[in-house]
């Protein structure tokens, strides 16, 4: 098979290391074509200034992290996150990004009503995709690892985002994390169900052992994801474009991040 | 709706303080009227010794753990994987276990080939199935938590399992672990689609947050899992069977077993 699309960094691989000025600066010293930044970093830099320090240092923007959460405990909360979400469309547009990466939330505290949930996922959704397609902006559904399913995201599974995808119709897609995908049975037969919906493409790796339930993933090769084998299902099923890192990591995080692009670059070309 | 079924007491909720015999007169003292022993705490004690000490103190067996976990790096390690089920078997049928629980077996070291290993699963299951059915003893297929896919168990949602039943037939059910399956969004209709093929009922409680991916399974009620919702969907499927508890857990490991046992008879009454 062919290489793998553009590598694109999503900037909570340095996380703790750099700010946005930074990471941009980063990639484009090192020849990394493109950038997903988080709303906070964003924020910190400011809207205008990020859209143009990535327009003037020629990166494009593979997505916007991270919209959607809808969940909360009361109307107020779910009014709130609406807002936000609102928010987070013309952000991503104003940032020119392929899309906004939306993840489902957890459950409101306290709560135990795990279909109540996901009900509270899919009103939001649906309070928020005429903005999304006015504004020209894919929401991109990305179902995180079951082990989040508690705190982080009642979006679970593929064919979960997909029935959604199915329901919504145009403007919605889905955010391919290896990570958070690899283990399902159903992987093969739903990455070809998502045909072009898939919006984008994320890779880091599966440690044996895993050590922390979300800040323990590994650089692509260092674990036991066949990441070429998932990119080609994409790809048969019609996907073109670029590789994200996203690597929410506690070991990465303390190394110096100059080495952490440089390894970056090696795994995008040898283990994705 | 009613109470759970009897509560049956899995040896690994007190793994680290407690021997068979002693679990044996813990659940007997307790009024606890049903065991699951592990194997490896039936072989110190003695196969016969343990079949004896169990029906003298009048318990009933909800499942033998475990089977199962046939990938192997080479043919003799899948032999051998075999050869060990086929002693399981006979050890569950001298016990008078209402099951054998098995599960997937993780990745073999150092591969990546998760369909490889699934087919390992598949061929193993086949490879004991025979002697299961002579003995007259049920295969429960139990799921794990995709978090475990990689070093545990490849056997990793109800659907996956459900169509090994489908293939197979009789003889093969599934092990329904509330904290494996909890997350899933087919979670009911797979339980319906079960039916009467649920074998064993397992339960213990999904913490908020979650520190450790195998050891930190909370009590019923201590975590966010709608256990009596899940209890619904299995007796709506037809299940009218024991509520094993099975609580890995590096924290109810180091409580007295005479307050875990007390703890765990008030959890079934009150959360199951």
């Amino acid at each position: 098979m062919g290489a793998p699309g553009p590598l694109s960094l999503n900037t909570a691989t340095v996380r703790d290391q750099w700010n946005l000025a930074q990471a941009i600066e980063g990639c484009a010293r090192h020849g990394i074509p493109g950038i997903s930044p988080w709303r906070d970093k964003v924020a910190e830099l400011g809207l205008a200034q990020s859209a143009k320090h990535i327009r003037d240092a020629g990166l494009f923007v593979s997505g916007l992290c991270r919209g959607g959460m809808f969940p909360a405990a009361d109307a107020a909360g779910r009014r709130a996150a609406i807002e936000d979400n609102l928010r987070a469309i013309e952000e991503a547009q104003l940032l020119g990004a392929q899309c906004l990466v939306v993840l489902g939330g957890g459950l409101p505290p306290g709560s135990k009503d795990l279909p109540g949930a996901r009900a509270m996922f899919h009103d939001g959704l649906a309070a928020v995709l005429p903005a999304a397609r006015a504004a020209g902006v894919t929401i991109a559904l990305e179902p995180l690892h079951p082990m989040t399913c508690a705190d982080r995201s009642v979006l679970s599974t593929l064919g979960q985002a997909l029935d959604l995808c199915d329901e919504f119709g145009a403007g919605v897609g889905i955010a391919l994390d290896v990570y958070h995908v690899w283990w399902d049975p159903e992987l093969a037969q739903q990455v070809a169900r998502a045909g072009k919906r898939i919006a984008a493409f994320h890779v880091c790796d599966w440690l044996v052992p895993t050590t922390d339930l979300v800040f323990d993933r590994g650089m692509p090769g260092d674990g036991v994801i066949d990441i070429p084998a998932i990119r080609a299902m994409a790809e048969a099923a019609g996907y073109a474009g670029p590789c994200e890192l996203e690597l929410l990591s506690h070991h990465w995080w303390k190394q110096d991040p100059e080495a952490v692009l440089t390894r970056a670059k090696a795994a995008h070309a040898t283990s994705c």
